[in-house]
């Protein structure tokens, strides 16, 4: 097992160029978290207690007693995207605040509700707020989040802000759909790559999109430009989701904060399973009879490292892994001639560029 | 006991005057429902399979088979009140639709969590949502519902729906405020009546008090006007809350849908509960005393019809009884008077009028 990211070892540019990009894009989300945490924090200090609490450990701003704390706070992509995004339409970075927050708002509102509903017990590290808090205050504090997300923007009184908060809904109809859909394809034995892809389009590239595009809504660019820029964003979302279902099986726990196997103990039909499973051969046929005995078993919770370990290296001998990196890389290709079709400073475009490199290089 | 409503019997009106108005009544829901409801299912049916289905089955639209149903969908009351809404600035009844259905589409979203926080397991006479279809379709068809609600209002793609919408936020962030303090509240042994009118306000004056103005600023009514508006709604949730308050306790399970004594099961500290608690005396200390046991017992769920009617005998006389069918009325009173201060046509003002006496003479 190689604990890194397989995605990396054979981009065209290399690991230099890789890094190179990396060193970059720190920067970038470093701006996008000093410029929208505050205004992220003081929405939710608008919260009425105990949901401000909550919604406080669940940020990792204090830890389950009330202590203040560091934790981590995720990578922070989106807002990144949104301020630049805001650049990429001639405005100050900073008219994508409020897009950022809103953005962060919706994606922590859909964290809140999935780790319920698929029953995870971790998340950043740390136990989920289902677990701390109760199932109770996991369904209001994500209820909150969302109707904050709108708020935020709605109170900027602008019809750039009424623009803003339509895509953003779009995008959250897009988010549900697809938690929907991953919901059902658990309960079945087969799904189509086809179909995890459109899964994985509505739960992580939708909202990705509305990232890129939120900010130049707000700093008044047409519905052409906020297009273009959302079909960047959405690539780079399925980029993004093919290097996390490669994490999700092969990452490293002290990276990922996750158990190893992760996905496979969650029984995800993740894009490295089901491109395994419609690749045929004798190690997909295998792996079909395994995982449709696994499905009825009783014993699954109890399997040993070897026993998960023995199903990734049958996923990866049918091709199931360099089919997901082949699938980043490609995602990442289409995202970045995407912005082809936008006007934009050139420093913007290098920086969405580099933004995209790094997505499909980090290990975390 | 009396299975009606205490609110009717003493009625300045009389009894004749509530028949009357109630008739009236009855045509606008009728109206409010047939002209929102073919919107409010073309909504639903913009959900992707299988939130479509659970949210028809909410609705009382199929059966748990999927099989057609002509279930009580609740009073409909925010729907009439939207149509209103529109004729009391001048615009055509049609032109509160969306609003109707924005509104309608965040109280069901609501009805859906709240359920399942609450753990109610029935509504209107059915099996709840969470009961039938599971936990997590009940989290994810509520949110679908929510993003919905915008999407209703922000594709008419108007500076009046930015500003509904914006009012529709306000009002959700409030009803959710509210349910955070019904559920903190439930822990408490002792909740002021003031404490419980702030949480009724807000879990049902925030929302009835948006459908009043929605319909409004669709129409163009100014932010004056909305607010005014908004008080006779607020205040008309209030009254709407303590009838309720009155039914939950002494209303005939044949009309409610709910058990006997439903919210003295479910410890609820309704209006009548704090009031005869706060006015002390005897029978407060007695209630008191045996509500103080019944939080520690172990054998609550067993009680029998005779130990709930013992409970329900000592709050009313302790006076919570009339102490919340006096407060229905004061309520509506103050309801009618925000009227004044909003020009419209005089047969909407009558029908605000007649809706409001309908709300504190219903049994159901």
């Amino acid at each position: 097992m190689n604990p890194g990211n397989p995605a990396v070892e054979d981009t065209d540019a290399g690991k230099g160029a890789a890094r190179a990009a990396a060193a970059d894009t720190l920067a970038l989300l470093e701006r996008g978290r000093t410029l929208s945490t505050p205004v992220l924090r003081a929405a939710v200090d608008r919260l009425a207690a105990p949901m401000d609490t909550v919604a406080a450990y669940h940020f990792g701003w204090i830890d389950a007693h009330g202590n203040p704390a560091d934790g981590d706070g995720g990578k922070a992509v989106r807002p990144a995207l949104a301020l630049l995004s805001a650049e990429a339409a001639g405005a100050p970075a900073e008219v994508g605040i409020p897009g950022a927050v809103a953005v962060e708002l919706v994606h922590n509102f859909s964290l809140l509700h999935d780790d319920l509903m698929d029953g995870d017990e971790q998340r950043r590290h740390r136990d989920t707020v289902w677990k701390v808090h109760g199932p109770a205050q996991a369904i209001l504090v994500g209820d909150a989040l969302f109707a904050l997300a709108n708020e935020i923007l709605l109170e900027l009184g602008t019809v750039e802000a009424g623009r803003a908060t339509r895509r953003l809904t779009t995008a959250t109809r897009k988010l549900i759909d697809g938690q929907a859909q991953d919901i059902s394809y658990e309960h079945r034995e087969r799904v189509s790559v086809e179909e995890c892809l459109e899964m994985e389009g509505n739960k992580t590239g939708a909202l990705l999109a509305c990232a890129v595009s939120i900010g130049a809504v707000l700093g008044g660019a047409d519905d052409r430009t906020a297009d273009k820029l959302e079909e960047y964003g959405y690539h780079l979302g399925l980029a993004f989701q093919a290097v996390d279902d490669l994490l999700g099986i092969w990452g490293d726990p002290e990276s990922t904060g996750k158990q190893t196997w992760s996905d496979l103990r969650q029984r995800k039909k993740s894009l490295p399973v089901v491109a395994a499973l419609a690749a045929g051969g004798p190690a997909a046929e295998e792996l079909g009879e395994l995982l449709a005995a696994d499905a009825k078993s009783n014993d699954f919770e109890n399997f040993s490292e070897e026993e998960f370990a023995a199903r990734a290296a049958l996923i990866e001998a049918a091709g199931g892994r360099a089919w997901t990196a082949e699938e980043a890389r490609r995602q990442h290709a289409v995202a970045i001639r995407a912005l082809d079709g936008v006007d934009m400073p050139q420093r913007v475009r290098d920086q969405l560029t580099a933004l995209a490199d790094f997505v499909v290089v980090r290990k975390k």
